[in-house]
C-alpha cells in the first residue's frame, strides 16, 4: 500500500453482505446480487466520472481493505424489513453501505425486490455493531 | 454517462463469473468469491493508487457497464482445469478477467484453491465466445 501511514498497518477491516434468505434465490443469483452490493459500496466512493476515468476517494479503512485482505463475509436475514433496518442503521452510523434492489426483470415476477446490502468495508468492530450475531450464509 | 459518444449507446456488455461447482462451497462462500472476482476485474483497470485516491481507466465497454446495467451472470464448471482454461482463453482474447485463488485459511484444508474467475465486463458476443454454453449456477 502506498501513501499510508503506520496507523493503517494494524487495521482490521471487513465488508459484510447481508442477504435475504426468504427469497429462495438460486446460488448464482445470490452471488450476482452480492457482487452488485459489494462493488456498489466501493463505487459510492466515486469522486468523479470524468470522461474515461473513474476516480474513487475511499475512506482510509476502505483503501486499506482494497489493498490487502479484501475480506467479504455473507450472512442472512429472513425478511425485507430486517434487511432495510440493518442498512438504515449502518447509514446512520456513517458506515459505507449499499442496498441492492433487483429490477425483477428475470425473477420475482417482475416486481422490483430488495435482495441484499453490503455493510462496509469498515472497521471490524463498527461492522459487528450492526451485523454481529447474524448467521453465516 | 458522461464523456461518451453515441457509439456506446447501444452497447451490450456483461460480466460472466465462472464458479467451480466441484468444490461444494457454501452459498455464502460462493457469493464472497464471486464478489472478489467481479471487483478484481474492475480493479485491474487501476491506473494509479496515489495516496488516498484510486484512479481507474476502464475500457469503453467496462465504463458503460459501470454506468448502466452492471449485468453479472454466474455459470459453473466442474474442475480447476476447466476454470483455468477459460480464464487463459479470455486473457488471450484480450478480455479483462480475474482469477481468484482462495488462500485456504478458513476452508480447503489450508490449501490455496482456485475458486472462480470473472470474464469481462466486455461485449456480450466476446464473452459468449468464451463462456457461451456453460450452465447457469
Amino acid at each position: 500500500m502506498q501513501g499510508s501511514g503506520e496507523m493503517t498497518e494494524g487495521l482490521r477491516v471487513k465488508q459484510v453482505i447481508v442477504v435475504r434468505k426468504d427469497l429462495n434465490m438460486r446460488k448464482g443469483k445470490i452471488a450476482a446480487q452480492v457482487a452488485h452490493a459489494s462493488m456498489g459500496a466501493i463505487l459510492s466512493f466515486r469522486d468523479s466520472f470524468d470522461g474515461d476515468t473513474v476516480v474513487l476517494r475511499p475512506t482510509e479503512e476502505a483503501l486499506y481493505w482494497l489493498n490487502t485482505t479484501f475480506t467479504k463475509i455473507c450472512v442472512y436475514v429472513n425478511s425485507e424489513e430486517e434487511l432495510v433496518g440493518l442498512y438504515e442503521r449502518a447509514k446512520s452510523a456513517g458506515i459505507v453501505s449499499c442496498l441492492i434492489t433487483d429490477n425483477g426483470l428475470t425473477e420475482f415476477n417482475g416486481i422490483p425486490t430488495k435482495t441484499c446490502a453490503a455493510i462496509g468495508p469498515a472497521l471490524v468492530e463498527d461492522v459487528d455493531a450492526i451485523t454481529g450475531g447474524l448467521p453465516l450464509l
